[in-house]
């Protein structure tokens, strides 16, 4: 049975042997003097040349002609009419049919640069410009990369600015990508508890400071999965501070920086406003578009950090899909009430779910000021209160009829021994229609007959 | 000045301090017995529980309302109509006034599972059912991960099935992904040499089997580049034969398998053919449908390996582009005769470009039978002959205005100063429309005037 360790098993499968010999070493080293002087695959240096001076470039191995027009409808049409492969497929009928034509050259089809088409880099530089006018100035072609989501941007980030054996401290709970894939690269997590109280999550500057002494980043997410805690002003400031002291780097992960609540902060302010030299900003356009599936994010760092993230990003993907880049430069140019209209959307179902846990006997704790998850106590549910936290989730989406996540999957594995953490939580997620999320408050409801 | 090492040096960016201690191994070791028990991340579990059992599912974060229709009408502007940014945005208008409307839900905008839509991994099983009926079975929940490009297949692959510190052997030249993905993972290259005839490459088998010894991956391309070598059906049992007796896995990379020239032999036959249980397949859709910009790609494994490659392929990039994967099901469904034209187009490209280089002077070695590069000697074209490959390379881009890759690039370090390997070659591309490759042949006419 997968419990809390599954994810890091997960990334075991692959676990490493890591005696290395001197030999290894040696090449490491040999590598790392290299890699002081240059930075950019020999075939990019060509295409970048022959661009520069005008060159038919035939050194990168990409068509510069359409691809069958049957393949692009159809994606076409998944990305317009997306409720079924049926419906996808009739809307790439009728685009086969009368849908635009293409031309005899293509370029959007091909590889963008490694680190992301111009256009979005330059949107995304627009985009923060935008809204936190004077904060930073962040160059598109030096300080933004393009990224799988930001499941890949945390790779890149966590392989280009630590190495094996380096210490990555973090909150927990926590995502559960964080722990997996310090694993994939032979890194060390270390936690730094988040407790609820009444109103609000917490932590202890102490035990910050201590989790600081040594460790190399600190992955910082706000708004925060799955607590739905935003940090407050006095605790962001706490924070940047203690990093600064000890010389760690703050990689942030700000996928859930549109859906907010209360009223308290209004906006979202990335760390790096506090310190634009000291952090790295991680996002994606999964949540603030409604397109988990697109795969796209950006990775905002200074610009030698830029480098090495993006030739880590290069060896990982080579690049993003470049047609759906192009979409995402749209839609940052989109006004933004588009995107500040999701908070009304989101508070809704967050009310319609809280309501009909806590009928149910769930204990809601903190209310979610932010992303789009409660985070629950199960204890005083009686047809759960025995359970480990897998086994509740097991009975309420068998038995119920409503899934949701065991809480020690957000916790690292040391802890999970210890009752006071994760072992009462479960994470139910209202990212649904009103219609799913009544859906399952009616078979919550029957939990309590 | 990027050299050689360029690609190395990317990856060395980010190179790794070796020394690990105790404490390291110590919980490589506890979550490598863990990984023998589970494989799956929690919150993918209650997902697949939830579909099992008809559950409302809150455990995973995605949406099932449909992304702003701007940004989907952009990218399918972008995919239909790709030959500048101009075209794919009136194409983009024309969707946003009269293309096909969303409905009220969404699902193929938001994650597939992660190792890859159904659709597209059945597609993916049939496609080597029909092309080699009875050579293996492969199944589509067993075998197949859908990758982002064969780059984060390979990635995935290495990661999955090797260990830091693993000897990993390849023929040279090669891809410069390979040490640049090994060095990323703590991984050694062993390069082997493919050594160039009149009318073939070939390599010493004693030499080969040397380099197996030890070594836990062999990486092998076919057709190759970029030699356009195809190996003969001799030389491809001999490998089979040398890496099951060495206990050494094979991972192929067969992303030129429709782009073919010549009549000895026919049809690409995958290493998989001759020893499915100890070959993995790394395949993708951006040569044979000219979509090197969507990013899609396959791995075809033992289900013990897939199971490994899968955790990996999650935690790099959590999925691939689910539009887009709609897109290749259609295309993997598509008539093969459709693919197999691609021969005869890229064969007329193939001898515009090597008339055009011989005439200028270079030594064209053996004819690509494979792929869509030429690997040609550039030590008898006057303006080149006292020139390193890179001066080379520049002075073909700005000066005669045809870009081109250095041959060194594709020969791992420990190389480059035997000047009877890489120091002698250039890499032309002929993967461009007909008029760009007359484009080139002009500039190269008039090297020769």
């Amino acid at each position: 049975m997968a419990t809390r360790p599954a994810a890091l098993a997960a990334a075991a499968g692959v676990a490493v042997g890591v005696v290395v010999g001197a030999a290894l070493s040696a090449l490491w080293r040999r590598r790392k003097r290299a890699a002081e002087q240059v930075n950019e695959s020999t075939i990019r240096l060509m295409t970048r040349v022959a661009i520069e001076s005008g060159a038919v470039n035939l050194s990168q191995g990409f068509p510069n002609e359409p691809p069958p027009r049957e393949m692009a409808c159809a994606a076409a049409g998944a990305l317009l009419c997306g409720a079924s492969a049926d419906s996808a497929a009739a809307a790439a009928a009728t685009l086969e049919a009368t849908g635009p034509r293409a031309e005899e050259t293509d370029a959007l089809n091909q590889y963008s640069f490694p680190y992301g088409a111009p256009e979005l880099r330059r949107a995304v530089a627009k985009y923060y410009a935008q809204r936190f006018p004077g904060a930073f100035a962040y160059d598109a072609d030096e300080n933004i990369t393009i990224v799988a989501g930001a499941t890949e941007g945390f790779a890149a980030c966590i392989r280009a600015l630590a190495e094996p054996g380096d210490v990555i401290a973090f909150f927990e709970p926590c995502h559960e990508l964080y722990p997996s894939q310090l694993a994939l690269f032979g890194m060390l997590p270390r936690a730094v508890t988040l407790t609820a109280h009444e109103t609000d999550w917490s932590f202890d500057a102490a035990e910050l400071e201590a989790a600081l002494r040594g460790a190399r980043l600190f992955l910082f997410n706000d708004p925060h999965n799955p607590t739905g805690h935003r940090f407050s002003s006095a605790e962001r400031r706490l924070i940047v501070k203690l990093c600064r002291k000890h010389g760690v780097l703050i990689v942030t992960d700000e996928i859930y920086e549109w859906i907010l609540y209360g009223s308290d902060i209004d906006v979202h302010e990335p760390l790096a406003v506090l310190d634009p030299e000291n952090v790295v900003i991680v996002s994606s356009i999964s949540k603030t578009a409604r397109a988990t599936g697109w795969r796209i994010g950006w990775v905002v760092a200074s610009a030698p950090r830029t480098q090495r993230i993006r030739a880590v990003h290069d060896q990982l993907v080579a690049c993003v899909a470049t047609p759906l880049q192009i979409g995402v430069a749209r839609l940052l140019e989109m006004d933004k009430a588009r995107f500040a209209d999701l908070r009304g959307e989101y508070q809704t179902k967050r009310d319609v779910l809280g309501a009909a846990l806590s009928k149910a006997g769930f204990d809601l704790g903190p209310e979610p000021k932010g992303a789009y998850y409660w985070f629950v106590g199960y204890k005083g549910v009686p047809q759960l209160q025995s359970l480990d936290p897998l086994a509740a989730a097991m009975i309420m989406t068998r038995e119920y009829g409503v899934a949701c996540v065991p809480g020690d999957n957000f916790y690292v594995s040391a802890r999970r021994t210890d009752a006071a953490h994760g072992q009462r939580y479960l994470r139910f997620a209202f990212c649904r229609s009103l219609g799913v999320l009544q859906a399952a408050g009616e078979r919550l409801a029957a939990m309590s007959v």
